[in-house]
């Protein structure tokens, strides 16, 4: 079946000389846009079959046509390339974009909803604060009926349409990668417990570990509050200093795995020989730093995108029947030299 | 003689167990806090001697509470600095901050202006988009005395405050420093020459090539669009195959010579001994990368704070008397093995 695909804002774009942002606003007969280029830019639409979504057009009249996105920290590379995807999407549909940053606080992130929340925005992109465990401040967007997706780090108890990676399977892959390159001691930098993703890399850590017989040391699980590189540092002293010291890392993200491998440089530790390093994320760093640290790669743009698309694109059932929508993405793993025992 | 420290909102927080925000909204008597706390909060300012800066109470009072900030694109740590120093400065002051970024393309630029104005913040923090050569969307903020800062990217013709560091003297030292090294064919990764910053790190790079009587070679002035790592490395290809060589390379920013040592090295080009470099910005990646990248370090963080501390603290003169003010920050080298060929 030859399925016609469907026109958008951006496809009108391309072929009459307009902004995405212009045509939209013409299509809404907004008074910025003159009544000439209203008049071309609806007949141009009429005759490539441009048909609205018009539950994103009642949002568009309602609100203020803007996106708006909170974050923990955006100097993570992870964090830019997901904002980057929902910014692409959402410009293409005509929509603006504000972005908010917790510094993973608390109580910066209920401020910066009662911010969003006060600007009228059409809709909610959320990836949780290192710290958040009530979230009580976003009821004010459902009682709206303003739609909310929550990305990456995401709340177990509240229903909304929710974008993520398989963290648990990522965390086991990376642990069974480093058991495979012959470690048997293997220590883990994990973030915060009630944070998903944290707690999913954990559980698949420990899964891999038990598959494999080997023992569970609690000396070799740090637990941290941000991750920083400053964090990675001091943990890979610890560890590194303890009686029996650890053959191989898990590092919950690469930030931390950096500071690893920069301490373990330092003191003259060989890796990977005497200690295996895998992160998570694929920073940039992860490339550039000798040795190329092994990592978890995963879809941060598309995570973005898919986020921007379900705001625009959602359905009221989700507060009519406490549903929550759930999309899970893969990872892949990298590997590079801080892990390479084995040809 | 023995000045009194001001009592800040930071301050009556630590003494008293609520939130600079929350302390913010009961002296304004906000009706989302209880009778009974505004009573405690306004006892407790009463008895430290607390006094309200009354222009930023009375933008407090007309506007949403909000700085708001334009920036190019959050992915480069320089950015994500500057407004962690904006958003120190502005939580210690009772407000919250938005961000929103143009990746660098003049239409997203005027477009989220519009969106920043529409949500009524009290005051806009500006870096400029690489695009960016018009400034009529800034003229709506003045026209309702919303005080404008702009940061490190700034316009030469708006009458505004500025905050920015001295790039000709930064560009100057970073080419008297290869020079020195024993460089004397040296190239330049240059920006935008309509963008201030770059414009004045190539005059401070043409300016030390003079003094020392070197040659300038156009040829070996390559001029960037955004200054990305993949266009860092495409540069250094272009220069390393021309018949004559060059012997230095000094880059506006630090990411695009990343892109040409990740290039060098790659191809067997010896750093420092063929081709010495030197970057801009210090970013993390600069202390990692091997060789380590030598390059110009300057106070992001404290760019941020003093464009926070403009805006709350400004005056309406700016408007009245067509003036502008100029805060001018230093920067200092930092030399790594990138560029280091003698002692």
């Amino acid at each position: 079946m030859n399925k016609k695909k469907k026109i958008t804002i951006y496809d009108l774009a391309k072929k009459i000389n307009y902004s995405p942002s212009t045509i939209s606003r013409a299509l809404n007969d907004d008074k910025s846009i003159s009544k000439k280029a209203i008049k071309i830019i609806k007949e141009a639409a009429e005759e490539m079959g441009y048909r609205r979504n018009s539950l994103a057009a009642s949002l568009r009249n309602s609100k203020s046509n803007t996106i708006g996105i909170m974050i923990s920290r955006i100097n993570r590379p992870f964090i830019a390339s997901l904002i980057s995807g929902v910014e692409d999407y959402a410009r293409k549909e005509g929509y603006n974009v504000i972005i908010s940053q917790s510094d993973d606080i608390y109580e910066n992130e209920v401020n910066n909803a009662k911010v969003l929340f006060d600007t009228r925005i059409s809709g909610l992109i959320v990836s949780l604060a290192m710290e958040t465990k009530d979230f009580a401040h976003f009821q004010q967007f459902v009682d709206q009926r303003i739609p909310i997706v929550f990305v990456d780090r995401v709340p177990e108890e509240f229903n909304s349409y929710r974008v993520l990676i398989d963290n648990y399977s990522a965390g086991y892959k990376a642990t069974k990668h480093l058991i495979e390159q012959g470690c048997r001691r293997i220590a883990h930098f994990a973030g915060a417990q009630h944070r998903n993703v944290y707690k999913d890399r954990m559980k698949g850590y420990l899964d891999a570990l038990r598959e494999y017989n080997l023992p569970i040391d609690k000396e070799l699980i740090v637990k941290f509050k941000t991750l920083s590189f400053e964090e990675g540092y001091k943990a890979a002293k610890k560890v590194t200093s303890l009686d029996l010291v650890p053959d191989g890392l898990f590092s919950a993200n690469d930030t931390a795995a950096l500071g690893a491998i920069i301490y373990a440089k330092k003191h003259q530790i060989k890796i990977p020989e005497e200690l295996a390093i895998i992160g998570f994320n694929d920073d940039p760093m992860a490339s550039i730093v000798d040795p190329g640290l092994s990592t978890i790669t995963h879809p941060a743009y598309q995570m973005g995108k898919i986020s921007a698309q379900r705001v625009l694109n959602h359905t009221d059932e989700m507060y009519d029947n406490s549903v929550s929508e759930v999309t899970i993405l893969n990872t892949d793993l990298i590997v590079r030299e801080s892990s390479k025992k084995k040809g």
